[in-house]
């Protein structure tokens, strides 16, 4: 029999407090640089080894830009922060009574601790959608898109039954947030300007790109001159949106709106919610809507003293603003990700603690080749320039500056050749679509 | 019960003479070019959507490039080209007798056939070996090889036990040929300029680096000079080079070479040979050493007047400079690929037949920064300027205009930074080394 080692964390005691970061997306990231030349050991726990850019995902999904250009490896980035320790794990749970914390390496104590877990894709309790759609959280799920896609149009060669040819070739996108407003611009470039010289054998006519909003409107985050003109922007380029139409089922082929409606296709994203992710111990008593933790004005969970929560993950009472909590952005995670790593000196140094307020620095979205809305305050502007806002906002946000200028020029790239070169299958055999999948789902 | 819809390849009938190719890799792909504007139809199978540049795969496995650069899909490289059929799928089995090949998405009549599938890893028959090696024939299992070097190293931190953690650090490959040298070399640079900086915590003088080699010399390919000068190179690099040393067995620590020697290692990389990758149903006595197919002077399989194989897995028997065939290279199958289009061509055209000469442009392997060897006939240098031909003719031969002006910039990139900054893990969780995995392999 072998003999078993238990492996440990192994986090060296330094003599100096110690500060646990779980997770490193845009609310953690800030949190370890904010404490960066501090007498305090960082410690940062994250299930994966590299930072993900999460708002570009959708063109690693659409085959715009790489998968390396939009992640950076944690230790590439704090390798030279002085006391930074980085461990590749997932915390389990959380004992706040011992100020510990188990994870699928081993445990450890901390003095203060940053939850930083952010948020997972919210099906609304719709278990069989959650079971058959598509989702975009992270850089596996998004290159899984990718493959899916291509996939199923290499497959739609195959098929002289015209329903199972659409039910390949027509993408449903649920949600018309952000994402979903980008999903569907970029496959609409796809259906435009790759796909017809890639599938010559098939009729692009036959692509339909289904956007699905339960609300009235798109973007609804933004201002509504932005929605209106996303709408039309995307109605031009002729997707077919859904508007007041929630899904109520889909078995992997077809989808039943609420609006009575009936949709055919194997490939359903859900971009329709998020929520929050949290870890277990803090006690259910501090998660509130959203599956958010509750936190005070310093971001500290409710009832705890060395307990932070950020971002997603954190809901903040009181601002008067948000009384349903700040918008599950990266803005809102970056700013109290710095103000959290400000109190805790504070909190060691034995200063006051400052309040969080939030700075909305606007929002937007593109939708395509020299279309995007903005929305800045009270300026408000959409198409050609708003693009070249968004481009540059987004290059200048990604984290690394190889990152930033690989994405530059792949999008230059992309622009001036109408390409995307990024159109590959990378995967297992596990996903592909057998001959009995290519089946239809009926009786 | 669901109604099976039978699948088939549905390749449209030109009227025209239909040329089926089986595998895009560089023989495949000049098949393919070579019969441009020629009146006939040119179905390529391949399992995968894209080419893959194998040269450079030891790159993506050492952090060193993205996938995407190394890789482009074969829409795009023949989407232009007018009767140009891509079909996603496996060749199961060829029927001769009745032109006729039978793939996992059905079956197809052929004109001509080109059989260019390549080789796969070869373990000699060590079944233990084959089942925890790593090998490195695709870019899924590049990108495993990544993840797993890099898994080690974060799960090196976790233990105390110096035999555990030796285990995990040392990295032993196995084949002194252009591919083990290259690991070899891009391994020792990531152990002298990246990995100090990421993992501060462990001792990289405890990292041992070995290539075992079953011969007397390195680089049996190439000349003495380009053998001797690696080894140099190598060892004063700090490789542990083993020459007249075999890999006798491996269970996924422990390495027990033919010299009595042993080594441990949970990462041992298989680069010390390829066989043939034949398709079934020519016949069991066309396959010859190497398992390779026993083809003529025109590439013709023995016995059939219109099946053609090219490149690793054709053996041409009469070449008497190459008794037991041309090396398992890029240029002979690019050679043979571009012969045996135009011979398709005369076939068609009822004109003769033209044998085929290897012309031999040379070989070379790069060590690391400034260090490579190459041979060009009896003009042999080493050094910095070999390293700079290395690059340039890698460059030119990298297949897409895109992947040139990419992997130049991460080269540039990589030497003016000396980082690598593709050292991520994007894998899936069964890759996981688990707590149990973490074991002493003793009783």
């Amino acid at each position: 029999m072998p003999k078993l080692i238990t492996t440990r964390t192994r986090i060296a005691d330094l003599g100096k407090p110690r500060i646990i970061v779980i997770g490193g997306g845009f609310g953690g990231l800030e949190v370890v640089k904010g404490l960066a030349g501090f007498k305090a050991q960082v410690v940062l726990f994250d299930k994966y080894n590299h930072h993900t850019f999460q708002p570009l995902l959708y063109q690693v999904a659409t085959s715009g830009l790489e998968t390396n250009s939009i992640v950076a490896p944690f230790r590439k980035l704090f390798g030279g922060q002085a006391d930074f320790y980085f461990r590749l794990g997932e915390v389990k749970n959380i004992k706040p009574e011992e100020n510990y914390i188990e994870t699928s390496i081993g445990g450890v104590r901390y003095d203060y601790l940053v939850i930083a877990t952010g948020a997972v894709t919210n099906f609304y309790g719709l278990d069989e959608v959650a079971r058959q759609a598509s989702s975009m959280k992270n850089i596996v799920d998004a290159t899984k898109l990718r493959n899916k896609i291509i996939r199923q149009l290499e497959y739609a060669l195959l098929t002289e039954d015209t329903e199972i040819m659409n039910s390949l070739m027509d993408f449903v996108i649920v949600g018309g947030g952000p994402t979903g407003v980008e999903l569907a611009g970029a496959l609409t470039e796809l259906k435009k300007n790759v796909f017809p010289k890639d599938y010559r054998e098939l009729d692009m006519r036959q692509m339909d790109i289904h956007l699905v909003e339960a609300s009235p409107r798109l973007l609804n985050g933004m201002s509504p001159q932005a929605g209106e003109k996303a709408l039309k922007f995307l109605t031009n380029m002729g997707v077919k949106v859904h508007l007041n139409a929630a899904v109520k089922s889909y078995d992997g082929y077809e989808i039943q709106l609420s609006t009575g409606e009936k949709l055919i296709s194997r490939l359903l994203i859900w971009a329709a919610g998020v929520k929050g992710n949290p870890v277990e111990g803090v006690g259910s008593d501090k998660i509130t809507r959203g599956n958010r933790l509750r936190v005070d004005e310093y971001n500290r969970v409710k009832g705890f003293e060395n307990i932070f929560a950020i971002g997603d993950v954190a809901l903040m009472e009181g601002d008067l603003k948000f009384p349903n909590g700040h918008p599950m952005m990266a803005p809102p995670a970056q700013q109290q990700g710095r103000l959290v790593a400000k109190n805790i000196k504070n909190l060691i140094q034995k200063k006051p603690l400052k309040p969080f307020t939030y700075f909305d620095k606007g929002s937007m979205a593109t939708i395509g080749r020299n279309k995007a809305v903005v929305d800045l305050g009270r300026i408000r502007f959409q198409g050609m320039f708003a693009w070249y806002v968004w481009m540059f906002v987004h290059l200048m946000s990604l984290v690394g500056f190889r990152n930033k200028v690989f994405t530059f020029f792949s999008w230059m790239w992309n622009y001036f050749s109408y390409d995307r070169s990024n159109r590959l299958i990378i995967g297992r055999n596990e996903e592909k679509i057998n001959q009995e999948e290519l089946t239809k789902q009926t009786a």
